[in-house]
């Protein structure tokens, strides 16, 4: 399995043989990424949850598509800004242990700050 | 650094200790996904390239919390659906090579729909 | 109750007074937009249908100006590059009458794409 | 030009003749009002403030389109939620007038909640 870095590179790779680096400013390239997550969510508009079960079995690799866009252009982002993304992600993480700890949390899908 | 599946392994630990699946439907981790790619937009929203440049100077962690936040959902997602995300990504980036040979694509943001 | 063209003028008398006109270029309104729709869902994000029913009727204010704040940045962009919203509404409908007949398209969600 | 109540009869008789009602859940709606903002953001994407003027003048109808369905989405779910579209925006208008003093406001794209 190629490794994050792995990924990040073919990405690179693939946007310098274009020449589209002039074109992913952070702006358009955080554009893209909504854009991308809404192409995503296309599937499972109007379905309720047995409909979007059925839709993933029939569907896979067309989902499959739209995370990988979803996730190329926030890696390149990353990427652009400097930004380790796992490790940003496990800072996110421990904030979160801390804003939602397990004997408030458990079980609520309230946000930490409706907690009283 | 840690790796991706180590990431995952610290996502669904998190999830599970807040007994969270039962929230994380793949309609409602769509949703989020694009929810939090907003958030992630909302920082550019009005801002020239120069103001753009200035802003991540300054709100650095800000903005790497909510790329946490736009991948955290992701990779869930993909956990929960069985997708091999960064096998996805580089099937993906086969496809667009295809899609967008070098001499074609060189320098242009047309899509590849338009080109004939 | 105010008409169409009169909120259009409240709200260009608004932007005005705050020489905001420079910053309203179509594709930050466009942004706008998005994030703001955003912002909607997420009032309905992690919901069942009856906590969404649920939630509306205690959060109604919240709602209404969410959906607020997409309509002023879309009938600005409507205005700012001179669409009548109405007339496009209209002409829509009409396109999506011929796109699904009542008889195809009754009590199905798929897309006229989709139809064989 | 037809007043916005004409608009909202139109839409609801299209939809009740498909017998579409049963999909038109508040959260799908919102859903719908954001894929199709994202649809309209697509317009502009990758595109420099001239690019953005070029294909406007290529592509109004496109843009009209997309700019229609957000408005349709967003009609309904106002009329489904018994919202008064244009009393909720008057109201809003009148929030923004105390948050954004002219003297403060003037030409400054900052958030209300960035004054101190």
């Amino acid at each position: 399995m190629p490794s994050h870095q792995e990924i990040v590179e073919r990405l690179r790779a693939f946007r310098s043989a274009r020449d589209w680096e002039k074109f992913h400013k952070p702006k358009d390239l955080a554009i893209s990424i909504s854009l991308e997550a809404a192409e995503l969510l296309e599937h499972f508009q109007w379905k309720s949850d047995e409909e979007v079960q059925a839709h993933i079995k029939r569907h896979r690799e067309a989902i499959s598509d739209e995370m990988a866009d979803v996730a190329s252009y926030l890696f390149l982002l990353a990427n652009d800004l400097g930004v380790d993304l796992h490790a940003a992600m496990e800072a996110k993480i421990r904030k979160n242990e801390e804003r939602y700890p397990v004997e408030t949390a458990r079980g609520s899908a309230r946000k930490y700050t409706e907690y009283q």
